[in-house]
């Protein structure tokens, strides 16, 4: 690693090795008993323009296990200088001076960026709007690297609502840094990934196909990463259509080889049959450890993030 | 104590033993000048479906003046997993393993033992709809011990509205663990206690009576529980008669017993005079003494649960 | 300093001396690399009837690099005991318990004298409806004497909307302490500085005009302090006159003087031009420095208000 990142607002910051260095970093915080105490007497900000306790929760606690402490704010948007017409650029270059580093959720794409242009402590992307979610990306690949044992010469399916999730689009761009994978897109016709993710997979030799039957994929790859298919995005009768083919539950689940994980982002609803969602003892079934990895690869992101500034 | 309690969602959990082993944790915290350091390095989240601003705080004072850090969310209803139709389950079960205990309100009776069968960290029940509240009953029985100086062989009187209050519901549970006890339920016509709890107590050989003048009642209780009237709950006129009888203020103070005590869950509106609210010499008006409690109850249990599991 | 304060609920109860005092300690804690941890083992409740992100997040930060914690509510106003009914005082005779101080915001004029008066821990006015905001007071008087020098023998002038601001109001208190003072008000003629304060200041040797003309006054000032023209109270006309005439733009900007100061509450909208407002390399521009020193000047005041009680 030659340059070192100074925010992170895009999974296309990062390249193969600090991708592997940051997962270095997870899989040992993963195994520790006690966790090092190298961010005491740093401050976090949570500034999250919209609610995601989830994601907002994780971040915390990433910070605190490590020693540091967090201010935080779950409604932005509502919040008197919003409302009185500040620009976020203004809100970020008030808000950095009382912490170290600020983790910003924001309804608009883009967002991310624009607060990391102007701030001058490390600003950290946890989603904007249609934009990128890049720690999920880093989750999610961790829990591949983790489970699978490699990123190299995979297969992976991304299964659902490919046209507006942006789950999907941020893991792509990590897995374009690696070499011999391959992605199957399966979707209804009417949500495919859309082509700059095509784009992308041609310029860094990924190879990708696109399927709209579940069942003939499932024998053939390493992981069936689960989207949630949005009703409020269709019709009724599209949505019922795509629920039923794109479900994962106890017919298909025998489909799926041995050695695979299902992943999920979360929430879930019906993509996942309930039985099989509590059905922990299946090894297959990673999405709450993938959750779980969430916390670890954040810790390891904000120790790599606040080391380059202190 | 042979069993040890690894969740703790309803006053009926606890035994004599170990209600009284809590208390003498939390006599001792109480005449601390400084408190140990016992939960370092452990994380509470506060998961509030529903605001409650002061159980909330005093549960994570109660976490932090041991050592412990929180993680938090006031308003866990309207965040985006649930509004996505994530269950209360998943979202515990993805929360849990950022943090080492999870206090939960939940507005659903039933709530919280639902999150505790699935967490494998400790859940405590900050109250759960039209259910429990036990720690509410933990602290309130813990200022009779504390005030009265025993919890067996006492008369208390629960006045008000004994149909939808929960906390004298808690409280009933953990009085019948104890003997001697005489219970009289005072209340309008259309606001009795409910016979489940009549049954329980028949069951626990807890002596109680039926009583709708508190003039009568005062002079004869070492406990004279308040709860407030529910305005929502009832007509105009239901609600004005209610109010003037089963009020304590200027005029039937003088009723009470010297060494008894005057109890409210808060927050009281009119059906405790302000005049004596604020009157904070007569060492019967007891209310905010025993809010404070709540702060050491839960101090103890949350070292009793915490220790468990580490 | 003969008499300590045990609360800050108004700029009138600092006299010059005490100003000073907490402005040296100020300045030392901001050329600190690190923090004496002075406040470890307290607690501090932030208790916001209305939001405010930049405010709380300041006083947050403050206690918490001072080695304090932190429980906090951003909105409790809809916390369920306030819709119950609950008197504020009633809510902090309760939450003062499980803290060490309480700062708070609410929507009532007066609010925080009448909690600093029930109250036996340390209580701070974050903001009173149209009353006072003492900390941004000191914070905006911490900037004059930091980046002019002196607070004695100072010209400055309030723009824009001197009838509604808060922030001015509380200063010009501030200022009437300090000696060879002269304030110019500069305002639409509907948006006036109240009577009282030009009492105040004519009671405190304090020189004061009125102007609303802005161009004829820059060049004659140490102080620009600026203030939004708050569009939601006056006519669409009225609005555009003063938002033209109230500006700090390029065109004017050559007018101040090469050692004045533009200060600003925030958050600014179109009374400052946005070219100004990047241009940071213009050391008169000192709003965002304004800002940061909130956080040492709350740093400042918690730790004088929490020693007092130790």
């Amino acid at each position: 690693m030659d340059k070192k990142l100074d925010y992170f607002v895009d999974s296309r910051q990062l390249d193969k090795e600090l991708i592997l260095s940051l997962f270095e970093k997870t899989k040992k915080l993963k195994g520790s008993k006690t966790f090092p105490q190298t961010l005491k007497g740093k401050i976090l900000t949570t500034l999250f323009y919209e609610p995601s306790t989830r994601t907002r929760m994780s971040f915390e606690a990433a910070m605190i296990r490590l020693g540091g402490q967090v201010i935080s704010t779950e409604n932005a948007k509502e919040f008197s200088s919003a409302i009185k017409g500040e620009s976020m650029e203004d809100t970020i270059r008030v808000v950095e001076k009382y912490c170290d580093c600020v983790v910003m959720r924001h309804y608009e794409e883009g967002a991310a960026q624009r607060a990391a242009d102007v701030a001058t402590k490390p600003v950290i992307n946890a989603g904007d709007g249609k934009g990128q979610h890049p720690t999920q990306a880093l989750l999610d690949a961790y829990t591949i690297y983790d489970e699978i044992g490699r990123l190299d010469n995979i297969k992976v399916a991304f299964v659902g609502d490919l046209a507006n999730g942006r789950t999907t689009r941020s893991l792509a761009y990590l897995l374009g840094k690696f070499s011999g994978v391959e992605v199957v897109f399966v979707s209804p016709e009417n949500l495919k990934m859309r082509e700059d993710i095509k784009d992308y997979f041609e310029k860094h030799d990924v190879k990708f196909s696109e399927e709209t039957n579940l069942a003939k994929i499932l024998p053939t790859v390493d992981v069936i990463y689960m989207t949630r298919i949005q009703k409020e995005r269709m019709t009724e009768e599209d949505y019922l259509k795509a629920k039923g083919k794109y479900t994962i539950n106890e017919e298909n689940l025998g489909l799926i080889r041995k050695n695979a994980r299902i992943m999920h982002p979360l929430p879930h609803v019906e993509e996942i049959n309930l039985l099989i969602n509590t059905e922990t003892n299946d090894k297959r079934v990673a999405y709450f450890r993938q959750a779980e990895n969430g916390l670890y690869v954040r810790m390891a992101l904000l120790e790599y993030l606040l080391n380059v500034k202190c």
